[in-house]
Formats: structure tokens, C-alpha cells, sequence
């Protein structure tokens, strides 16, 4: 009989062949094993409120109010809601054509890009146009519009550094396109080698490849490290040099847990060079409620900004997003408030400052409790997370260890994450997840977890750790690097 | 010089051969004037709150409450809030793990999809799995998800109405496949004729297209029918014989203005066939908090139901929704309410019913005021809209105005309703957008605008409609039909 339309055998091969870790084969073991009761700690995903962050009061007030307008009229509110917050609910639904809701443009509220792109001048100190800012329903799916719009066939690269977040090659994936790595240097604190970079985009074009555009992650994902102004600088006359769109992935701007490499943005980088190079450059920047000390990942709110792309290919860009109508419009106030928060003077300036810097200063410091935990630990390397949410260890496995996985049918470091996660409740990503270079073994968790339970954490870490190593270590030959 | 990655020479063929009428051509004129201080009556998109509809209160009131649940601690909260809606906020936020500002499971949270499942089985009088139930962003995304599984080359054909809701021919378009056409009766009432589906099965098999899903719309989107048992039954049997998906995209199952055709679900005529093909056809249903009496647009919540697929197919459906990690939490709460509203006894029961039925009733009537008003028109005729929110007259051009289209390079319903946009204010989609017969005319607009306007505003057709007829009409030849 022949096959059905949603039959497996059927399915566009691009959805089968797509890989996404971050909820793969570890993730649907750890949530099969909380249903039988185990207390899992998911580490798997930057997911802050799921582990107990507390969201920013004042947004929620704004927002809450937001949804329920008619709370403005009643003689009670002031009894519930500080002033301000009433007085920016009035503010954004002033903004809006029907409130919350009501579909808005296809890009998001006019007033709310405004204040974005007032943000981002304050920030980088160079005027943006909010005509080229589009809201959307998180980061991930800005990503996926701008993906769609540069990849037509399989010819069609995609830089992407290696490790990397996985919707890049899923999404690379899904579109049919190439994804051309380029690697970053572990030794080198995950930095960036431009003649790594001129000799993938060699091997790819050998392959008929044409590379189009080039990602970077800044804070890195999974790698966690803050690039610096002359890295950047490299990277912009690369692409420039290349023809390259530079898509700036910078959701964990305000993630940084040291003070020598503050956050600089590409777009930044890119004006400070000046002509010709600040008219050159094809950039598009992206930015989310769902990370820095917001958190707000279930609200689904993201932006990207775009810099000296042609009006003709904003419009096409336009054009696809009016397809899904407009992103969530609840989440588009959250974007308004995190561009424009509390300012000194405000009623409620004190506590956002308060509740913020201290959920900063908290993930500051358990970056560090994580990276020295990883390396007291046998067999285990880290770089020290400078920023975004993330550490990623190197995990050493002895032969006998690879050895084992491979009997089990599995990738040495998939092997080595689902045995942590049934001994210890701990759900990680497996360095395969990210990519690695060949015969290196990674994982990736998140630095989320609470911060009184972070001792805990890592002491039940070392306990499997040492314990995994103690097995399938072979005693005579190999030993710490 | 070569072209840079986002040049638009260099796009990917399928974003630039995409078309999305209702926020194209008509729409942006009307933007345009709007900001030129023009008053525009926006009927282009079903957008009932941006046309001054009010949300209802309960659902409102819950969702404040989940985004700001430190309210529940307030000892003032019974002050500004039911009981009801403090208890269902506690309820809700309880299935969340971290609130609405944690990353839900990619599908929905699990309690939602619970209730619906409820929903689903109280509605249709057969049990529905939760498991194959997914949240979505919106309905149009969880259609763009099904047909980015189904199609994979130019090859894979959907048969879509004519006129349709042109989400369908945009994603088509998008994703690279084939839209075969199956003409709607407008003579009969938009019906559906079995026969000519077949025909449109074989033209394109003869072409080299296997067809592989059918979309149906109902009740109809823009023709506004309500499709009978006998139908939809012909339909099902139609779509096993030839192993296609049967996508039921049902978001307008509330909007319904007669009596004599209740909204009957797809799932219910399959289920009551009875094996074997109750075990046989491979339905996809769609439902959304953006139409009904509810017009939450803005938020962005629907969701899908999956009958008799295989499991495989789900766990790749499940594997790509997660590479944008989850639809947003606060529209997945709209979801649980919208199937689970206030129930008789419940403090917030007869304000909602009073509510919601004032909205139902209000939408009878505007569609009969505007059916009744179209038919009162030169050259003008129109279907009663029995459901969901359009009109689509049709609009007999006379051959002095088609010839003085084609002189201004328009399309004569382009033409048509621009005229009708600059006289009136009145932003309509033309009926090319949707898809008619050749030499036929259309346009489309939302029985939404407040129902005290709504003389106004069809007084205001007719005086421009009899004038354009007047204008263009040759008064030897030409005369209504």
C-alpha cells in the first residue's frame, strides 16, 4: 500500500535528519525518570525560573496590569501597584491598537522598537533606526526568519563555531542548507583563529559551497567566553572581505562574571571602525527577555536589529513574518521594559536594582564555584565561564571508558552524561550535542541551579565523577594530563 | 563585485516568490495613510480587539495573576479579584515548573494539554490523548509546523481551497511544495464537490505531484460556510483513498451564525464512521484563543491534535518544536481557560456567560448587516456568512474598470480596493489574494467593526461601490446580473 502523507517514511528528510541535543536523548531520559520519582536537576537548558529565580518584580506588575487594564480603573489599585507601574502599563497599552490582545505589526509595536533602538544608541553611543528592529517571538525564531531568508539550497554554508548552540545546525539543517565550522581554541580560552576561519571557508568552497554568512555567539554558548574588541574587529573585516552577514548572537550581553572584557556589541565594534567598514558590513543583531538577569524564557520575547541590509531584503523579511501575523505581544512589553528599566529616582528604581544585581552577582559567583568544582574533579578541565550561563568541561575519558560506550552503542560522552544523570539526578548535554574535535569529550550544564545548592551539586559531581574515572581508569597506563 | 550574503539577488527563491495578501499591497497603502492622519477601518485581518472588542474579564484576571503571583500573597488581592480566578491562577501556576517565565516542555505544559484533551472528548463524545496534543505560538505556526514535515520538495503536493487563507499558499510557497487547487461553489453556497477534488488529485499526479495532505477550513475562511456531516464525511473517505492528511484547521469552530449547520468537528464525523476508518485517516486538527468570542490575537496561543499518527512521525514533530524550545506559557494558560471556562456555581460564571454571549450575539447580527448591506449593492453579491468572521462578496466588475486596472497595472480587485481604501478609509484584502476563478471578482473583509458602526460603514461602501459602478459601467451593454 503506498505510504500516507505523515507516514515516517514520507517526512521531508531535512526534519529527519535535524539533530537538537539540548532536548535529545539525555533530556527525554531525565523526564522519564522524574515521572518514576527521581529528583532531577535540569541543567540541560538556561532556563533560570524552572530553578527557582525569582522573576523582576516590576516588569510582572507592569505586565500584569497590562493584562488586566481594567484594574487601572478600580479605587484599589494604588493598594497593590507602586505608581510607576501603573503609570508604564498606561504607557505601553497606549502604544498598542486593542492592548495585549490584538495582533500588532508583523515586527512588533512601533513604540516598543523605539525604545529599543534608544537602548541600543545609549549602549553603543551610534544612533539605529527602529524601522530595522523586528520583535519576535524569542531569539531562536529571529534566528530561524533570518536563516530562511539567506539559505536556498545546500549550497548555501553557514559559518558556525564549533561547539556551538545547536539551533544553528538544527536550523541549518531543517532549512537544507551547509553548516561550515570553524573551531575554537580550548587552549586559547575558546577563542577565535581567523586563518581557522579563511581555511574552513577554503575547504567549503572547494566542496561548490558558497558561504553566506558567519554566527558568533558573545557571551559564547556553550563555551561561555566574552570576545574582546580586536577579535571582533578581525571578525568584521572577515566578513567584509568574504561577503559575509555577520548574525551577532548576543542574548547573554548582560551575563558577565568579570571585569576585563566588559560586553562590547558587534554593532559597536563595527561603528567604532568607521567607514568604509561601518557602511560595508551586512550585520544582524539579536537580543531576548530570556536571559541576563530577566530570565523571562517562557514569555518567548526576542528582537535582532539590522545593519546595512538592503530595503528590498528588509522588505521580504517583513513579508515572511506578517505570514505567522506578529509575534506575542505580551512579551514585546517585557522587550520595552528590559530596554527601559526603573531609573534612579523611580518608585520602584531601588528594588529593580536591588533584585537584579543581586541575581548578577549571585550567577557571578556561581561561575566560579562551578569552574573550580570541574577542576578539582579527576579527569576534568574548564575554562572559567567569563559569561553567558554555561560551563563546559573537558571530561577526559580513559580507553576503557570509550571502550564501554562503544559496546553500549553509544558516543563516549552521551555514555558518560546518562550514567551522571541515574546516578546523581544531574541532567546535562553531552559535548556531542555542541560538536567538539574528534577524540574530545565535553558537557555542557548550566550555572543555574541555586546557589546554596551548588556545593551539593558539585560534591555529588566529583562523587560520580572520580568514582566513573576510578572503574574505567587503566591504572598502569593512562593518568592526569 | 560578488553579492553579499543578504543581497537580495542572492535569497532563497522560495521567501521571494511568497505572497501574503492580507497584510500586502492594501494593507501597507492603508498604513501609509493612516499615518498621513486618514482614519482607516482595518476589516483586513481578523483582529477583533484592535476593533475595540474587550477581552473577557475572567480569563484576563487569571493571567494577571500568573504573571504577577506574589499578588497572591497581597492581603488586598480579594479586593480586585474573584476568588475563582485567585483559586485558577494557583491552579495553573502549579503546572507550570517556575511560572510563566520558565521554557514549558516544547509541546505545552502537560496540564494544559490535559484539559484540552477534556475539552476534546466532552465536545466530540470520544476520548482524546493528551500526548498528541502540541501547543503552538499561534495556530498558523502549529500549520507551518505540519506542512514543514510534509513537505520536502516541489514535489509534495497540498490541495488547498480556492479561495483560501492564504497562510496556507504562503507556507507552501515558503517550504518549496506544490499547492493544487480545489475550487469552492460559490453557487453553492462555497460547498465542496467530491469530484472535483478528484479532478485536482489527477491534473496534478499527471504533473508529477504526489499528493499528500488536504486542507480544509471550517467553518470557511474567507468564504464564511459551515461544512454539513454528509460533507465532511465524503471528505474523510476521500482523503483515505488516496492516504492523505486531512488538515482540519477548525479556528473559527465558536464563530458560527445559524442554526441549521452546528460546527461539527472532523474528528467527530471520523469517530462516528466508526473502523475502519475511524483507525484509518491521519487527521491534524487546529484551534486557537485568537478567534471565537474570545479575539485573544495578540497573545499568540493554539494548539493541534493529532489522530491515527504514527508515533515516529510525533516524535519528529515533537523533535523540531523543541529547537524553539517552547510556545509562550502565558497564551498556554489562555488555552486550559479557553476549554475550561467558568462552569454554573462558579463566582465568575454569569459574568462570562453575559460576556461571551454578547459577543456571539453581537457577531450574528453584524453578519447579517453586512451580508443584507453587500446584497443591497450594484453589481455586488454575497453568501450569507454563517460562520466564522469574513465576507466575501463578489464584486462584477463592469469591462470599462477592468480595462482601466490593467491600464494602472493593478489587478481589478487590486484596483477595486484601493479605490474603496483612499474614499473610504475601509481596508479590505482583495479576493485575488485568497484565490477565485478567473474573471471572477472578490474581496474580503471582517464583519469585526463595532456593531453601532457598522451602518455607517456600509453606508459608506454603497455610496463609493454605486459610485465606481456608475463610473466605469458602459449603460448600452453592461447591467446587473
Amino acid at each position: 500500500m503506498a505510504p500516507k502523507g505523515l507516514d515516517y517514511e514520507v517526512l521531508n528528510e531535512n526534519v529527519k535528519k535535524c539533530q537538537y541535543a539540548v532536548r535529545g536523548e539525555l533530556y527525554l531520559r531525565a523526564s522519564e525518570l522524574q515521572k518514576e520519582g527521581k529528583k532531577i536537576i535540569f541543567t540541560n537548558v538556561g532556563n533560570p525560573h524552572a530553578l527557582g529565580q525569582k522573576p523582576l518584580t516590576f516588569p510582572r506588575q507592569v505586565v500584569a496590569l497590562c493584562q488586566a487594564p481594567f484594574l487601572l480603573d478600580d479605587p484599589n489599585v494604588g493598594l497593590m501597584f507602586p505608581a510607576d507601574a501603573i503609570a508604564r502599563a498606561k504607557h505601553y497599552l497606549a502604544m498598542t491598537s486593542g492592548g495585549l490582545g490584538a495582533y500588532s505589526d508583523s515586527r512588533g509595536v512601533p513604540g516598543v522598537r523605539k525604545e529599543i533602538a534608544e537602548f541600543i544608541a545609549r549602549r553603543d553611543g551610534y544612533p539605529s533606526d527602529p524601522e530595522l528592529i523586528f520583535l519576535t517571538d524569542g531569539a531562536s525564531k529571529g534566528v530561524m526568519q533570518i536563516l530562511n531568508a539567506i539559505i536556498g539550497s545546500h549550497n548555501d554554508g553557514i559559518l558556525v563555531p564549533v561547539p556551538q548552540y545547536p539551533l544553528y545546525s538544527a536550523t541549518i539543517s531543517l532549512l537544507g542548507g551547509s553548516l561550515v565550522p570553524y573551531y575554537l581554541e580550548e587552549t586559547a580560552n575558546w577563542g577565535l583563529d581567523i586563518d581557522n576561519l579563511r581555511e574552513s571557508v577554503r575547504q567549503a568552497t572547494f566542496k561548490g559551497i558558497t558561504v553566506r554568512a558567519m554566527v558568533i555567539i558573545n557571551p559564547g554558548n556553550p563555551t561561555g567566553q566574552c570576545l574582546s574588541e580586536a577579535n571582533l574587529q578581525e571578525i568584521v573585516r572577515f566578513c567584509i572581505q568574504e561577503g559575509l552577514v555577520l548574525m551577532a548572537d548576543e542574548v547573554y550581553q548582560q551575563n558577565i562574571y568579570q571585569d576585563e572584557r566588559p560586553f562590547l556589541s558587534a554593532r559597536k565594534v563595527l561603528m567604532n571602525m568607521g567607514p568604509p567598514a561601518s557602511k560595508d558590513l551586512q550585520l544582524v543583531s539579536f537580543h531576548t527577555v530570556s536571559k541576563g538577569y530577566w530570565g523571562e524564557c517562557g514569555q518567548r520575547g526576542g528582537y535582532f536589529e539590522m545593519t546595512n541590509i538592503p530595503p528590498q531584503t528588509v522588505d521580504e523579511i517583513y513579508k515572511i513574518a506578517s505570514i505567522a501575523l506578529s509575534p506575542n505581544v505580551p512579551a514585546q512589553i517585557f522587550l520595552g521594559l528590559m530596554v527601559n528599566p526603573p531609573k534612579p529616582g523611580d518608585i520602584s528604581y531601588f528594588k529593580y536594582e536591588q533584585e537584579s544585581k543581586g541575581i548578577l552577582e549571585s550567577l557571578r559567583r556561581r561561575a566560579r564555584i562551578m569552574t573550580d568544582g570541574f577542576n578539582s574533579c579527576r579527569n576534568v578541565v574548564c575554562n572559567f565561564t567569563e559569561g553567558a550561563m554555561y560551563s563546559f568541561p573537558q571530561i577526559r575519558l580513559p580507553p576503557k571508558a570509550i571502550e564501554a560506550a562503544n559496546k553500549a552503542g553509544k558516543h563516549p560522552d552521551v555514555f558518560y552524561c546518562l550514567k551522571l544523570l541515574e546516578a546523581t539526578g544531574i541532567s546535562t548535554v553531552p559535548g556531542s550535542g555542541f560538536g567538539q574535535k574528534d577524540g574530545v569529550f565535553h558537557m555542557r550544564t548550566t550555572i543555574l541551579p541555586a546557589e546554596e545548592e551548588m556545593p551539593g551539586i558539585m560534591d555529588s559531581f566529583r562523587q560520580f565523577n572520580d568514582g566513573f574515572m576510578e572503574q574505567y581508569e587503566d591504572h598502569q597506563g593512562y593518568s592526569r594530563l
